[in-house]
């Protein structure tokens, strides 16, 4: 067998054997074949497709050739929850409590942010004293005692997506169904939970412009998972607007401290329909059960109460999420708008990179973030308006802030027409098919 | 503009502009587009083909990469002939004096061989003192006073083409007709001709294994000649077996000697039916008129003479082409049929390896050729054989005689009914369409 004989075969539209796909990814990861060579077999692979069969080997060969993390020591429910990624997405943080409540586990390995905003893990330095790198013990006896826990990622997942992912970046083989479900898929396998939700994004920005494309996508992944004995499902949401209201560091955990204390906002809306979803996948509830048991955790505040003991059990200062009034912000200007009309679109994307501007996310690698910089949006798609009401509050240090200002004004569109109504969802694809909303 | 971008536009089947091509024509070849990136754009264009217009472009960016010949200082009609490549290929030196004979300038540059018995400066060299490494001044001189000559390859012709054939031969991109197009005709374009004959090969071991195949890439060639202004035509040619009945250096030289002496066989019918061609489209001759100075090149021993006389202008022995027995070729052994029947078909390819197993080829580029061994064929596609029948003479120096002899005993195919009758040409291309014979 050799890489050419593969490339070939691709060329042709044949089918790779598992033999083939493995002898690609070990080659190419230890480096006996070159990067020219991986190239072209990835540009046959984006024109000519691969079938589930080849797609599931690729993820597995992919998956193995890193560390994969075992949970089964926690004897119980595993989920997890996966966004292919968005502006001002804090659900990840604001779901793990309420599952946590829920009785199953959120055990997450997270990554930090580069191009717009911070990630996950740097949300959460945001709150003084948090630790986000716990030792392997500590994180699981944190899981195992208060049912969620949040840190940096430290196995060795996936390294073959690493370097597939850097080539793919280069030389325009990023947006091809197979590739980008293998280089999810396998990085998600390996870390360890047993039930999956993912969030599959579509607008601009997204790896998928279009909700058709998205479910494409959503549907290969689900496909893979159950390949691979997961329970998995996907919803397809929309990011043409930030998730949550709140965009920045400091401000998204304020904002999900407000939703666990039972603001009804997007971002709630959001939440619910991932957990009910993956409460009902675990299937130890019902889409009805888990409704009750989802509105429970916040109404009752245990929720907030376990975000609070997470924190507390990271070594974090859990007062700042008690009152997040004491979060250190900078100075607050507002945007407001400059006709009457009505907002009928956004590019998130835009507001990303305005905060980006402002300090609160990294250009390059090394950069270090302002935790208190950000945007709160006061209006969202379909908001009426007239001229010079508030679009939204930039909270910043100076540095920036004119950038920035002028980011969100072109970010946000406004028009003379009320626009359709905004779904958050648009389809659900599950084990047993896919639902359109 | 960035490489990346041209990458995305090929990939979604999308024409690219002139710039474009050059940005990555000069790009790959002076090392500001990686390598991975050049591989990635290539099986793009293998998928999703180019335009005429995109072919042209690219022959022309890799033409203007290196050195373009200038022959207008010779003053008369400069004719070239192009093979694909073939075994037992003699044709270009069987031409050279006949054309000459007609009034027409052949001056040409060529190849050393590798793979397949010698090229065709390895098979000038078998004669004693001929002198393949004239300097540019003395092979006009020689050209202008003989009508022909032939030396090897000085000029720095299509760099880019070098760069990227080398990069398409280990990232499976070889076989794809813009590509082979623009590979084959920048050269053919910088190297000074005004009237071109392309000899198009199919059949095992060529680049086109059918004839359809071969047809689709003469007709892309022709149009990109005529595009840039040459006059061109393209033959579609048959290498099922051996061109010329003799495969070896001197052999060669041999069955060059006995076609100018009058011998009429498969090398004879191929090289009038190019001769003519290539005299009809100067505009100087019809394929009537061109008909009647071939024959008269021949008959009057002319065309023999001319051989004689550009050898010796080169400073070869001529006296080997007067009596080609003075050659010193190996020890002849006879290898026979073992059953009654016809030969239905050949393997090409597995004679021209049999020489060089005899060390009448390079394995590398470095090995040493031996002039005096090789094949000659005393059967072609058609023969009826019985038992003990001659197959062909080999000459050889011990080395590699068993290999060889099995490796002509399976290339020969014998078969109990007689096969169809073998055609030299399939079709001709020209500025008026294509004729299929």
């Amino acid at each position: 067998m050799t890489i050419l004989d593969i490339i070939e075969k691709k060329k042709i539209k044949e089918e790779l054997t598992t033999e083939e796909i493995n002898f690609f990814v070990e080659g190419f990861t230890n480096g006996t074949i070159a990067d020219y060579q991986a190239s072209a077999l990835l540009m046959a692979i984006v024109l000519n497709g691969m079938t589930d069969r080849e797609t599931f080997d690729l993820t597995q060969a992919m998956l193995h050739s890193g560390d994969v993390v075992d949970m089964s020591a926690l004897g119980g429910i595993v989920v997890d929850k996966h966004s292919t990624g968005g502006i001002g997405d804090s659900t990840t943080l604001a779901l793990a409590p309420i599952l946590a409540c829920c009785g199953v586990y959120v055990a997450k390995m997270s990554g930090r942010g580069l191009g717009f905003t911070g990630g996950t893990i740097d949300k959460l330095e945001s709150i003084p004293h948090f630790d986000t790198a716990l030792s392997e013990q500590e994180f699981f006896d944190v899981v195992k005692r208060v049912g969620c826990a949040v840190i940096g990622q430290t196995a060795n997942l996936a390294p073959a997506d690493k370097k597939i992912y850097a080539l793919r970046d280069v030389t325009g083989t990023v947006n091809a169904i197979p590739l980008i479900c293998s280089s999810i898929m396998s990085k998600k396998l390996a870390s360890g939970a047993d039930t999956i939700l993912l969030d599959v994004k579509y607008g601009s920005g997204a790896f998928m412009p279009t909700p058709e494309q998205a479910l494409e996508l959503a549907e290969k992944m689900v496909t893979i998972g159950l390949l691979a004995g997961k329970k998995i499902g996907a919803l397809i949401t929309d990011m043409q607007q930030p998730l949550s209201d709140h965009v920045g560091n400091s401000l998204e955990i304020i904002g999900i401290a407000e939703v666990l204390k039972g603001a009804k906002n997007r971002l709630y809306y959001e939440i619910r329909e991932v957990a009910l979803r993956l409460l009902a996948l675990t299937g130890k509830y019902t889409l009805k059960s888990a409704e009750a048991a989802f509105d429970e955790a916040i109404s009752s505040g245990k929720a907030l109460a376990k975000f609070a003991e997470m924190v507390e059990a990271q070594h974090g200062d859990k007062s700042y999420i008690l009152d997040p009034s004491k979060f250190d912000l900078g100075a607050k200007t507002v945007v407001t708008a400059d006709k009457d009309g009505y907002v009928v679109g956004m590019t998130a994307a835009d507001i990303g990179r305005a905060v980006t501007h402002l300090g609160g996310g990294r250009m390059q690698k090394s950069d270090v973030i302002d935790f208190g910089v950000g945007v709160v949006m006061k209006v969202a798609i379909g908001s009426r308006l007239s001229k010079g009401d508030v679009l939204c509050e930039v909270y910043h240090r100076q540095k920036g802030l004119d950038e920035a200002v002028e980011l969100i004004k072109g970010a946000i569109e406004i028009g003379a027409d009320k626009p359709a109504p905004h779904k958050i969802a648009y389809a659900y694809v599950g084990r047993d098919g896919t639902e359109i909303y």
